[in-house]
This record gives C-alpha cells, structure tokens and sequence, in this order.
C-alpha cells in the first residue's frame, strides 16, 4: 500500500486516535539510571528526532537532573521546530510531554516515589520538567514505557498480551494488555522482576528474597559471575576487563560468550534457565501472545534464548508456551523514549494527561 | 433506596447489561473433582435455585458424568419454572447454560481438553449438556468462573483487579480485571496454582518443579502434614482421623488448629507463608485490590491469614501490600455456580456464547 497523497498524507494515525489540534509530535523522557534521553517522536510513529542523551549523573541531585531535562527537551523541541521550518509548525504542534521514571511513582500527582537508583523521595519530576514548558505531561514507570514502545513499534507490535523484561540496574518489568499499559490499583503493577523464583533465595533490594532480580538483573548476573570468577573459574572474562574484575558487566559475559568463552556460555545458559523461572511463572500466569526481553546481556543472542526458551517449555503449560513468542527487544535504545510518548498519547486520549493549560488550548 | 414497583420491579439487572428476550435466569454447572453442582441463577443476582449436588464419580466415564449433569439441570429447570408457575414463564426465561470446568480447555469450543482429575481427554462437554437442552452456552475454567462469581456476589465485590486462588485437589487461580476474566491468548490464563515458588522444589502435577500447588493445594497440605506426622510429630490430627492418617485433609488440620493443636497452628502458619511467595508474586506483579482464598483450609481463619498476611507484608511492595486485601471466599459453596452463570452472561454480551438457536429466537 503506497503512502496516501494530499493532506491525508500528513495526518498522524496513531493506536489512541489523532491528539488535539492535529498536533505532530510528542516530546519524550527516559530518566534511566544510566543516561537521560529525550527526543521528538512522530505522534504518527517513527524514530524520536532530535535525539539527546546525556549521562545522568544522580550525585547532582534532583533538581539539577530535572533542570537538565528539561533543558534538553527544550533544545531537543526547537531543534526540531527549527528542520519544520515555519507554515504553521509552531509549538501547537507539539502536543505534550511523556515522561518515563524509575519508580515507585504517583503516576496522576507526577510524582516519583522513591528510587534508590537517583537517590530521589517524593520528587515532582513531571511539573518540574513540563511546567516551565508549558505544555500537558503524563508520567509513568520507565519499564511500563519500554514495554509499551515495544509494543508500538517494535518487537511486541500488536501483541494482545505483551509482557516486557529489562535486564539493566534492576529487572524492570510491564504489562500491555490490547495495548493499554496494566497500572493495577496502586501503579505498581508490572514488577515481573519482583516476582520469587526461590523462596529462600538471594536478598533482593526491595527487601524480599529470592526475586528474579537477584539473579537476572544485568548487576545481578555480572556479581554472580565475578564470584564465581573470584573462586577461580577461567575464562577469557579476565582479558576482556584487563584483570581488572570490577569492570565485568553482563554485556561483556555476553561478548565473552559469543566469541566461545565456555565459562561465559555455560554461565549464560545458567542465568537463562534462572531468567526461565520467572517467565514461565508469568506466562502460566498471564498467557501473553509476546515475551520482550531487553538489556546488555541480550547481545548474547541465542547463547541466552535458546537455554531460556528450553527451559521455560519444560516448566510452562505447553499451550501457553506455544502461544508466547520469546523475543529480544528491537529497539535497545529506544524504546523508552518512545514508549514515553505513546504513554503520553494514552494518557491524554484517557483524561489522565495534566496541565499546559495554555498550550492545549490553541 | 427501596426496590422499584410496577414493571420494573422484575427488570433484571447484570454488569453485563440485560440478557435477549428478558430471560430472568441462567443455568449454571460447576463440575468438580469431587462433586456435580447444579442450579438455576438469577439474572438479577442471588444465590441458586434448585441447587443439586451429586458426588462426581468419574470413574463412570465422560458420558455418563455429562449426561447426569444434563439431567440435573433439566430437573433444576422444571423445578424453578414450576414454582415460578405459568403467566408467560417458559423456557425463554432462560437465557442459556454456563458451565465451569476444571481445564485446560477450548473455550470457544466448549472442548475440554484434559482435566487429570476427570479423565477427561477432548471432550466436547459444552454440547453434550446444553445441546439437549437447547440453549446456547458457554464453557470456562472451573477456577476462573469461582472468582468472576466472588467478583459478582462474594468476597470481589467491585474490585477492579480481583485475583483468586482456590486450594483444593489442585490450586485453582482466576484473574478478574475490570469485571473481565482474564483468558490470556489460549486461554490458559490465571494459573496462579502454577507460579514456581522454589525453582528447585517439590515435583508439581503439571512437570514443572516448586509450584505453589505442589505445596499449598488441600492435598498437598495434607500430604506435607502426613509426612511431618508418620516423621513422628505429635498431634490431636491422629485422634480426629482415629489413627488412620490416609484420612487427613487439609480441613481435619484447619479443624485441629482452631481446637488449639500446636502442631496444626504452627504446620498452618508454615503453610501460610509458603502460600504467601505466591500471593506476594501475584501481588507485585498485577497490584489488585483483592485477593480472595476459598477452600478448606480457609476454616482455619486467622491461624491461616494472620501469618499470610505477616509474610505477604515482608516480601511484597509496601504500597502493592497495602491497596490489596487478602479475603476468605464468602461463597465458599456456590462461587463456582454462581460465576458459571455470571460467565455465560458476559460470553452472550460477548457474542462468545454457542448454538442453542432454536431458544434464541424466542
């Protein structure tokens, strides 16, 4: 099907209907651990333009953080305000902010929780980036954003029942179900990485024992390797870190693993079948047509999939299994950035976007 | 508010909006493991008329279990028409059949597909009931139908994201979002039974290891305290079973530990919080505002939920633990009858009930 002619060929199409005022774009937010990204993705699809991402640097502070993103959003906003050019492509076509965040959070109050990764407690993320811009904002869990983007653009695309994992700091997890993101009650919903494989297991952050994350987080499986390094394993891990141990991440077990280190394949496969534990739980329990799986240690391709996917057939429901495709995100970089502006557009579809009074009404 | 007079006073009123033709009731099946319930259930809510119980008997095979089902529900049919009397009350008040199964299953086929417990392999147990009677139908996991009919009249009611677990011969689990069973892409969905809590753990009936059933099931529960008694642990449980241990259920500890037993109060407790990696997993993962426990068990009242609570409190989020509240059953009898015919009343609003043209033209 070839693109439509004349002025249907600008209208943005989006799964949650046209935003007001047919605006073109959404301004979107990843605060991760790691890095800050912001970008301007296409209301109707499309990869984030005017792409920023800086490291995030928590010893600065909330306020510093925030008050750079914010900066960067304004930068990332009139950098592509400016490629448009002008013929109407003011700030009306901007139509709101999405911000994704560690959590907890009050997702409607624009509030982050706690997150022991920033160092943040009870912080208004959502009204100290998007007040100053004017514009509506909506706030949600980074993890829910990624799955959400997944769904929307990449691998989970149309999934009835996706289920995302992110292997980075911690497990993050989500739910979208018929593409609306499962909040539960409390927004806490999604944390498939807090989910027990092993009731007296290995102390977890969060204070219980045995969870997921304990075992799979990308810090998780680079510790459980250095102490098995540490008792004497060998393997090339050492060259690629120069000895030094501290330097050892999930992704260079993955790197080890793909250039046929056999400590780091047997470890992976290990790590797999413990990662197996907690997806097969979830797919018994939610049966979801779509599994995404994103973080570093996904680089190791099927020296990772293919024990995950032995091992969750040997403990699923075999019709849920064969139901439930197991996939590496497509859009490593990206996905909370995208995901953020499509959680913005469901917001504001729903009434659950807040403010920029004076932008939404032109 | 007082009950409307005049016509309106006999208008039923369902969540699921009002059934064709004005149809005043539903015949509801629940078939079990152990036994055959039958009743007529009011559109408009309550508990079943002309309620029958049999004792299942599987062992007479598939076809004389569904044709004494069919029986039953003819025998509940003429027993509420005839007291309803004449004055227009026919066969069109009834507006089709539910029926609860214990799974897996082919939903929409009305198949079930093999339920250990039966025996039963492919067996296409929707038509073989409600095809006689010429009705349209539904058929749905026996597990599921109990918590949608805690949801409508029980322990849910209103609750947004209502989870349920039954601990019987196995451990059935049901997820209700928005009023909505949750099937999941095959209809597997809700096997809360079959979320691993020790990935190295005791054997499940399903294959795979450490599932909360293999420890938390009725069964279970009384094969676990069989074990710790013949090991020699001292209990009034022998006196309440005359010495013979192969008489234990789950309900004979419930009953010693109320009377005091400490053997029973502490194997409860120990129980509970096994039960509680499950439910705090649950918890995290979906973030319901309701969780309610049927079977036996559950007649041990706190010396069960005192210590569920307490170990859901140390594992699950803080904020996910408070929004929830951990409920025994409050239909403990009549949950799967009752949501079989809240079922087939969501499948006919659905367009997802089958056949029984001939009743639907009235």
């Amino acid at each position: 099907m070839s693109p439509p002619d004349g002025p249907e060929a600008r209208r943005p199409v989006t799964p949650w209907g046209e935003p007001p005022g047919g605006a073109r774009w959404v301004l979107a937010v990843d605060i991760g651990g790691t890095n800050l990204k912001v970008g301007v993705v296409p209301v109707a699809g499309g990869q984030p333009l005017g792409l920023r991402v800086e490291p995030t640097r928590p010893e600065e502070g909330a306020d510093a953080v925030a008050d750079r993103v914010r900066r960067m959003a304004q930068e990332a906003r009139d950098e592509v305000l400016a490629a448009a050019g002008g013929g109407g492509d003011g700030v009306g076509s901007l139509t709101g902010v999405g911000i994704g965040s560690p959590g907890p959070l009050h997702r409607r109050e624009g509030i982050v929780v706690s997150t022991p990764n920033l160092g943040w407690s009870d912080y208004p993320i959502r009204d100290r980036v998007a007040g100053p811009l004017g514009l509506p904002a909506a706030l949600d869990n980074d993890a829910n954003c990624a799955v959400l983007g997944e769904w929307w653009m990449g691998a989970g695309r149309g999934a009835r029942v996706l289920l995302g994992y992110t292997l980075g700091t911690g497990v993050g997890g989500g739910i979208v179900l018929d593409g609306r993101i499962h909040h539960g009650v409390s927004d806490v919903a999604g944390e498939l990485g807090h989910a027990t494989i092993n009731h007296r297991g290995r102390v977890c952050g969060c204070g219980n024992r045995g969870c997921l994350e304990a075992y799979c987080s990308g810090t998780n499986i680079a510790a459980r390797a250095v102490e098995e390094l540490r008792d004497g394993a060998s393997s090339s891990v050492r060259d690629l870190v120069e000895g030094d141990l501290s330097r050892v991440t999930a992704a260079t077990i993955s790197e080890a693993a793909v250039a046929g280190d056999s400590f780091a394949v047997d470890f992976l496969a290990r790590s797999a079948r413990l990662l197996a534990v907690g997806v097969a739980n979830a797919i018994n329990v939610l049966n979801p047509d779509c599994i995404v799986i994103a973080g570093g240690v996904t680089g190791a391709g099927e020296h990772l999939f293919a024990p995950l996917r032995e091992e969750v057939e040997r403990r699923a429901f075999r019709s849920a299994y064969e139901a439930c495709r197991l996939l590496p995100a497509e859009l490593p970089e990206t996905a909370g950035v995208i995901g953020a502006a499509a959680m913005f557009l469901q917001a504001q579809r729903d009434g659950e976007a807040h403010g920029g009074e004076a932008a939404a009404v032109t």
